[in-house]
């Protein structure tokens, strides 16, 4: 065996994780180990490589493909000529990877005091017994380098799930990981799942005019939704591509015709919850059924770290994880691999404190995991922060809850958009005005949420919030000061005009 | 003289001025006066029926035509293939005259005791000596009709103003009260004026494929604007259309050829600065120079009322007006014949302010004019709120501000766009994080600002709004996060990560 190597930092994971070498370690040894993402083994992790910002670089380009169903209810009649997709996956990658290669060129050439591991590594089966004896955390790569390190950030996060069935390692078979790499845009992808990964590529790919057959297990998509959201959703989403319902699937099986960029079609046999068995020939298949946390490829389990039911790192409130229910000193999680809400946003300020953490392990600050927002950027779009009204009723009592759905289209923005679908939806305490949750569909609703997500963060009550600054006539966001305004919530005498 | 009509309340304007008859006036009688606006003589006022609304209706089909350059840039290819203006502006005014029509009909008919006289109403020239013997408020109709009230609102709005120059009566030549009514889409208009209605119907118009000219008095459009802004919206504006600069109009003269809608073109001859006349072929001229509050139409001078320097009615914090210096007891104002902004939310605001003190006398709320925002639809669109820059440097000394100046395309969703032109400058005080202003050009800026509304409007300084609170990744909200957070301003200890 080698010789160790050896740090004051251990990072397992290039996400997050990479933001953790702040200006402190410039004097100290970091080692940052990541095998790399996706069909190119990228550095960066998934929201650069395979997530967030490629999808959303799809998700534009989509979402002017639909300009003619918009246009058309405005009396502009707009034709879509063609849709370049290698030309827009060549330019969206090499953005994406010329980031990705200048990140792992920075930690690897030029910052001396980084040492990078490009493998996946283990965690040593005896981490808390060595870490107790020589005051290191150990790990190991596929290659034999071990490391040991005084602290320690597992950061590696989380994967998509594929169902074990035959043919599901055929090339025509992707996830999130390959699907934005394919060569030809296909004419009929079978999309698995009802999630937000599927989602937004049901809405990426109908934009771009692939016939889209979306196949979920449940009744109804987004089930994590609100779900007054959940319900409008599933009409919209029904309406612009088919959609199935208590499906799985059985196997994947190659034909002789149709296809894409030299591969053949596929043969996607899914299920029905009664057992029939139902074929749909596509180009491609994209399986997007879920993420799992990648505890198991580091072996977290086997070192002796605690584990959430699903699977996930259980972490303390200064992101320590835990072993024996107890948090070990010097080693953190964050992110994907530990958190809840799998959602950069939430991973980067996770990071923050992490990266706090490391520097003043005298003074630990707290993560904070309220009022944390998110968006589905599918057609049409959604957004969400707090509690659902289900989640709401059982916690404050749905006796004590007012609610609103305002539409888009009873105001003078969505008149102007002869918009006939999206809602902004929230839920508050009746008694005192808080504001418990808000959920929409619609039009830039990824951005309209914000003042929503502020009033919450900074505890301003539904009233006060719409009635203590103006909003913009006629701008959009005049749906979410009109569906504050329809709250039932007790307005103060000197309550602002 | 037939006996005056008498009532507790008389209200000379029925846009934001029709919003105070609320329930408690369901016993007493109320008196609207409004002669009507635009070339049908319409009910409720200049936003709904010649302003804000009915401009967005516009607005919105000529960004979604000009899909084609934003396409483009995301290799998606769309073409127009017609744009009907007919059928939009049909659809548009079918709309706002209904809304317009039911307003009318509803205080008409329906309400028992309100009496809306549909004519041009002048106060009484001894309205003060009059009120202290009477206790009463007193205006006459053009037909002879006189009103005597105990309180009083004059919300009468404003007009465009038009250069007295040969031609400008010809019907080719244009206000915003006229130009969304023609029949057909001119293929060359040319625009006079640089503020933000000139620049919104320059958007409109050469969206929706129109040759449009922009001639303003100055050099650079959108002077109000901070400097930044202001400099960038003229780049961006001069790429769109054709913008001349230091030009007035000298005359419009009718031409045998050309024109659209059954008129011919005219000729519009402007002078340049340095005296030389240019003569410019087109169907149409919209004259956009300015408004002016009507209060020369109500006689409010004559009535011994105080005006500002601008011509508006001076008012005091409770939207009384002022006559000598001081307010005149049951005497409100409010909207564009009194207010510094012309703008719809702030009308609405002082609305309600208005209609607490008529109905609490004893108890008089003040109206609040902090943290303004406003935007103008053009392309690009525009927003701001509080100080410019130069302001700022006016009021607490340059050396104690900080700036930036984001750009849409250094973030995730700027990407996406492949946007080239989008900034968001934040102004604050590098004392204290307090934020002073912010100003905008690009994709949804009207909407993208109101978290800096709310933060100003509430005293969240910059690093508390930026790191207090989520910001979805990757919406294009993460361009005001962003912007937060390049501002140099102390950073507390505890403050959230």
């Amino acid at each position: 065996m080698s010789t160790p190597v050896t740090a004051d930092l251990g990072i397992i994971g290039s996400g997050s994780g990479n933001s953790l070498i702040t200006p402190y370690w410039e004097d100290k040894q970091v080692v940052l180990a990541d095998k790399g993402i996706g069909s190119t083994g990228a550095f960066g992790g998934t929201c650069l490589n395979v997530g967030c910002i490629p999808t959303k670089m799809f998700v534009r380009p989509s979402a002017l493909a639909r300009g003619p169903e918009e246009a058309a209810r405005v009396d502009v009649d707009l034709k879509v000529e063609s849709v370049d997709w290698p030309g827009m996956r060549d330019r969206i990658f090499s953005r994406v990877d010329a980031i990705s290669e200048g990140g792992r060129n920075y930690r690897d050439v030029e910052l001396e005091n980084v040492e990078l591991i490009s493998q996946k590594v283990t965690l040593a089966p005896d981490l808390l017994s060595r870490r107790r004896a020589s005051g290191r955390f150990a790990f190991t790569a596929e290659d034999g380098t071990s490391a040991e390190t005084e602290q320690l950030v597992i950061a590696a996060g989380s994967r998509p799930v594929k169902p074990q069935v035959p043919g599901i390692d055929l090339p025509q078979v992707h996830t999130s990981d390959s699907i934005m790499r394919i060569d030809e845009l296909p004419h009929r992808v079978l999309i698995l799942g009802g999630g937000y990964i599927a989602c937004e590529f049901a809405g990426i790919f109908s934009g771009l005019g692939s016939e889209v057959i979306q196949a979920n297990r449940s009744v109804g998509l987004m089930s994590v939704l609100d779900e007054d959201i959940q319900k409008a959703y599933s009409v919209e989403a029904e309406k612009n591509w088919t959609v199935l319902y208590q499906r799985t699937l059985g196997a994947v099986v190659e034909r002789q015709d149709g296809g894409v960029a030299g591969n053949p079609g596929v043969t996607a046999q899914l299920v029905t919850s009664d057992g029939r068995e139902e074929d749909y020939d596509v180009d491609l298949v994209l399986v997007a059924i879920g993420r799992r946390p990648n505890t198991d490829l580091v072996g977290a389990e086997e070192a002796g770290l605690d584990l959430e039911t699903d699977g996930r790192l259980a972490v303390d409130e200064h992101q320590r994880v835990l072993a024996g229910g107890k948090p070990v000193e010097g080693l953190y999680a964050l992110g994907d691999i530990s958190s809840e809400t799998q959602l950069k946003h939430v991973a980067n300020h996770e990071a923050r404190v992490v990266a706090h953490n490391l520097e003043n392990p005298q003074r630990l600050r707290t993560s904070r995991h309220v009022a944390i927002p998110s968006a589905i950027f599918s057609y049409p779009e959604m957004a969400q922060v707090g509690l659902t009204e289900a989640q709401a009723a059982e916690q404050v009592g749905s006796e004590n809850l007012t609610t609103t759905v305002q539409n888009y289209g009873d105001t003078a923005y969505g008149w102007a958009m002869e918009d006939s679908y999206g809602i902004f939806k929230i839920i508050a305490d009746r008694r005192n005005g808080t504001i418990l949750g808000a959920h929409a569909m619609g039009y830039q609703s990824s951005n309209l949420i914000q003042p929503i997500v502020q009033a919450m963060s900074f505890g301003q009550d539904a009233h006060t919030v719409a009635r203590g600054q103006f909003w913009i006539h006629p701008a959009l966001m005049e749906v979410v000061e009109n569906a504050l305004l329809g709250l039932e919530v007790p307005i103060p005498e000197d309550a602002p005009l």
